[in-house]
């Protein structure tokens, strides 16, 4: 392998997320930098500036996604790694911004040991993955793999009001890059856990090997309210009771079924919700997650049936709505395999596993081949000021970065 | 027996739960009669009234229990039989009322066929049973025998500002009776189910053996919020399905439990109750009544030894209040036989059947013999507007208290 001892410089990658994280900084060392807002602004112009520092082409489309190409020997569609820049209202320095700045540390240790590539690289900031001003999340990415229409995404009112198209136009960021362009060779992104795992069990890199296909349920119970006191048990309705039973069958249904499958009751709303009264009404959600689709059918079908049945058998009324639908995401086995291979030449332990949070690379799997490099997040912390991860956990994953794309770009 | 064809009259004991019923009137024939209200008072002087016309000899205690007596051949404890005439806020025409109203009809009828009878007879209406507008309910009862200090129950602050005492002083009805006098020779009540089972199960005469101890329990429940997706099912710390599996086993215990035991578990509150977050905090209640305390406390300690284990393998803290604990009443087995018998005399099916809610009698149990008489309330519902009983029940009701009266007193 070509320049096998080359390595990012670990601290000039924590200045820049020590930089950017001081735009929109939040009490507790956090960071609020909502999508398209003023902080959003101020954090793309840091970012731009690096890029053009680094000698990148910096190309902006219609939605505001930026993509910095650094040229090759030959002419084509880059290599490209990136993720994303806003933020969660009380988010962390390191969701989102790792990607694109350890992108960045990439392209100056190129730069830096004068290394060309056959293909030219690219590093991109994709507008508004995390979706708390905008939604749906991750629209920059969806408009640029075609997914989502760009009137209907510009057309998009924020929570507080002004739509994408005029935010755009406000904060200077509506480009004139075609949308989808460049097209992309490959796509890698490099992004903290969000959840315990690598942490808990020592790891250092995560291998990804997709995203989890996510069944969010919400089933409305109608029983009837009754004396707690005067009503025998076989005479009861009692909405709560089926609700109950429905968020213990779900874990039941997680321990069950493999392919890393999880099963969360995140809302029980009871009415009247007094001590002495049987609940007439239940609210339920239930938030099914798994890699493979047809175990996450499988799921679905179990959870249903067994919900439909304690209904009917308590006298109780069900309705269920689907809130959310999307299907597993599978990286490319060749990525995943060069991810995990890297690491391991690096001396880095990894273990594979999905993510359970959503991210621009599952999107751009759809027109390119895809993969995610994690790195550990102590305690499993996100969407929270307290995320971290060590630094020297950064310049791991960025080291794996780095030797990923340069095999991929020649 | 003597007098064996005398019967009350039906129509009369209706005419007057019409006129009672509307005093407080509401919106779908139900009652708002708040305890020591402009609507108890007036409630009150109609039935000091009908006690006056009736010749009976009216007694007010201090906190507003009134007592009408009617002489019998001898001096000594009457005979009493009484209810309330409060109701809850938005109350039906019986609930008490039935009680107060077929004692005045037992009187009537005693008057019309010029029957003497041994032992005095009397007719009690206790002051605040319901416990809307002040707590604890049953105060009246609770001074009259002893359970509570007068000058603790005529401090407790009504919901809406003034004391009892002021109250009373307001309406007239800080009496001049020693509180617990006269005494009781036995205290026998009648009053609706407030449930379902004789009318689902084509009952006419409940014969009340008794009312459930109670024990309510308050779980509070201290996990760890996470991300529903990138937490692994063993690493979470989830308060909710804690929660929901004490919800389940309560359940359990009822079926496994005789005795008459329930379980409700009225009150689950979930945070953050969002649909993609684990919940860190939990609240649940857990309501368990039986008739017979050493089940009672086999309940709870199944109950308590589950929750905490359940917490435990969890990870999740637990910390349990009790809310409320009363002991079960027994009613006199003798007077609950007595009431059996006669029904079956009187040709009316009869079930035994435990009181899910509280009444005087209850209370009364403590210093006299007692018992209760049920007749069927339409589908069990109570503490509502539509809470109705068949005009042939209220008069069999009555039969049976009239017969059972007229032995107690000879």
């Amino acid at each position: 392998m070509m320049h096998e001892n080359i390595r990012i410089n670990g601290d000039r990658l924590c200045t820049r997320l020590d930089r950017l994280a001081q735009i929109g900084r939040i009490d507790g060392d956090g960071v609020c930098r909502l999508a398209l807002s003023a902080e959003d602004k101020q954090g793309r112009e840091l970012v731009v500036r690096w890029m053009h520092d680094l000698g990148l082409s910096v190309k902006i489309d219609a939605i505001g996604n930026v993509i910095g190409v650094r040229a090759g020997r030959e002419d084509g569609p880059p290599v490209m790694t990136g993720s994303h820049i806003d933020t969660v209202r009380t988010g962390g320095r390191y969701d989102g911004a790792l990607g694109v700045l350890a992108g960045l540390e990439v392209i100056a240790t190129l730069n830096d040991a004068e290394i060309s590539t056959k293909r030219p690289v690219a590093v991109a900031f994709f507008t508004n993955e995390e979706g708390s001003r905008f939604q749906p999340d991750m629209f920059g990415s969806l408009v640029y793999t075609g997914a989502l229409a760009l009137d209907e995404a510009l057309a998009t009112r924020s929570i507080d009001g002004p739509t994408a198209g005029d935010e755009l136009r406000r904060i200077g960021y509506a480009g004139r890059e075609p949308v989808g362009k460049p097209y992309a060779h490959v796509y890698v992104e490099l992004h903290v856990e969000q959840g315990p795992v690598l942490d808990a069990e020592g790891f250092r890199v995560g291998v990804v090997e997709g995203v989890q296909g996510i069944s969010w349920s919400e089933f409305t119970l109608i029983g009837q309210s009754n004396h707690a006191g005067t009503t025998p048990m076989r005479m009861r309705k009692d909405a709560g009771h089926v609700a109950s039973e429905i968020a213990v069958f779900a874990r039941k249904l997680a321990k069950e079924l493999s392919g890393h499958q999880v099963a969360t009751v995140g809302v029980i709303t009871l009415a009247p919700n007094l001590i002495n009264v049987v609940p007439n009404r239940a609210v339920i959600t239930v938030d099914l997650r798994n890699t493979d689709e047809l175990r996450l059918q499988e799921a679905e079908r179990r959870l249903f049936t067994f919900a439909n049945d304690t209904a009917t058998a308590e006298g109780v009324d069900l309705t269920r709505r689907t809130l959310a639908r999307f299907l597993p995401v599978a990286f490319a086995p060749p990525l995943v395999n060069r991810v995990e291979a890297i690491a391991e030449n690096l001396g880095l332990s990894t273990k594979r596993l999905p993510s359970g949070a959503g991210h621009d690379a599952q999107i751009m799997a759809a027109v390119c081949p895809a993969c995610m490099i994690f790195v550990p997040s102590v305690g499993g912390i996100s969407h929270n000021v307290n995320e971290y991860t060590a630094p020297a956990d950064l310049a791991a994953g960025a080291n794996v970065l780095l030797r990923l794309m340069l095999e991929l770009a020649e």
